[in-house]
């Protein structure tokens, strides 16, 4: 059995929460925050406190605060040498006070307010200071039936960016074809299992090779048609620039025939 | 039943032939390709032709070549009054000549060589010029077990430059994805999750509610962090492109306090 006490009541506190208790070989034995009001909701099946000094003995505490909060509040954690991990994509491990044991325990995912995740899908990125404490921290990602992957501080941080880009910037991508669709009357709702289908496309074929579209295949007359149709001053740049990115990538030059060229 | 015939051996052309011949109320007369090799691996399943002369009578004859090459193809089809429908997002009905009843059946998804598509999840977009066409359109659709949507010309035009931005332009947010991650020596494999859950999040919630991240929260420490992370000046574009846009979607402001201040 793996005892756990959390720390924070965000998204990823609540997640965690929710599969820890689902899971046989994990048990809570307490949930703190600031303003305990928040965890009302949990208080009859976890033990809710509002202050750090009631933390209890427990094999790891596991701070779910805002990045800019965790180190401040791993510094009034009322004990030492105890198993203390963040869940931060970006923050150093080395942030957390180093008067106990430090580690990170990164659930790469999108979290939200009462949208459900199937937490054994989730790739679990751990980190620690002390080698000793890696075999438990896999053991904890283990039990929730998560997949979890070893990795240093600097691909942490890479896949924390890179996470930026497939998540929080496609979704603003989706976004913008909402903007357009809608002010063409058009129901959003038609482009969903293109939307389904591009991000499936990559489970089993790279990104390069799952590309199609106007700009593979410099298709300079649809291109020409689209910035035309675009209003809106800040989708044309978007276009332009992924266009760029397409063609730099898929090596479509911009020049038709460019023969005996000397620099 | 209703009797088809198909011109062009393209990836939309060969995933219709598929789609066809699964179902039972349509049947595929002939299949036309100018390089009829092409058609080879059908040739005995199918009449496969290389002269637009030997067509022989069909319900609907289906034009599914580049977007370039219609209107010249739908010139040299030697009959006339027939029923003839294009498969493109962006070419305007009125390029298929006018000797013949004319339309536009627009399969919205990405169609990749050797990448299977349920094609009953794929969404159509239909439009005719005679009203009396428009029928037949929908039940071809229907016996595809697909859903059909009646569009017009500009609104096709907006869903085909909606598509390009949540399937090729997120398409190359996975490719720099997959750049960024390489280049640090992980996996882009641990990613993936997370690309599906951002694609489904959004089949029951609006891009605008399903944005979360550094962007949305206006975290200007780890936006920094990570612009100094990119390393290529392209990515870096992307990165400062849509973390701007999602700014102005979400209504964050870029001064902290903007007191009494005048223009």
């Amino acid at each position: 059995m793996i005892s756990v006490s959390i720390i924070g009541a965000g998204n990823v506190a609540t997640h965690l929460y929710k599969a820890f208790i689902k899971a046989e070989t994990i048990s809570v034995v307490q949930w703190y925050n600031r303003d305990i009001r928040k965890l009302a909701m949990f208080q009859s099946d976890v033990e809710t406190i509002d202050n750090l000094s009631e933390l209890k003995p427990a094999d790891i505490y596991i701070i779910a605060v805002s990045d800019d909060a965790i180190s401040h509040i791993s510094e009034q954690l009322p004990f030492e040498n105890r198993f203390v991990v963040h869940t931060s994509g970006s923050v150093s491990v080395y942030d957390i006070d180093k008067k106990n044991r430090r580690g990170v325990f990164y659930p790469l995912q999108t979290f939200s307010k009462n949208v459900p995740v199937a937490m054994e899908t989730v790739p679990i990125c751990i980190e620690t200071i002390g080698k000793k404490d890696a075999p438990l921290l896999k053991l904890l990602g283990k039990s929730m039936g998560c997949k979890t992957h070893k990795v240093n501080s600097d691909q942490r941080r890479t896949l924390h960016l890179a996470a930026v880009f497939v998540n929080n910037f496609t979704n603003q991508l989706y976004r913008v074809a909402h903007e357009i669709t809608e002010s063409e009357g058009v129901e959003f709702d038609i482009l969903k299992p293109l939307i389904l289908e591009t991000a499936n496309k990559v489970q089993n074929i790279s990104p390069y090779l799952a590309q199609t579209g106007p700009a593979k295949r410099n298709d300079k007359k649809t291109i020409k048609k689209h910035l035309k149709l675009l209003e809106n001053e800040q989708h044309q740049a978007i276009y332009k620039l992924l266009t760029a990115s397409i063609k730099k990538t898929q090596g479509v030059s911009n020049k038709k025939v460019v023969k005996n060229k000397t620099k």
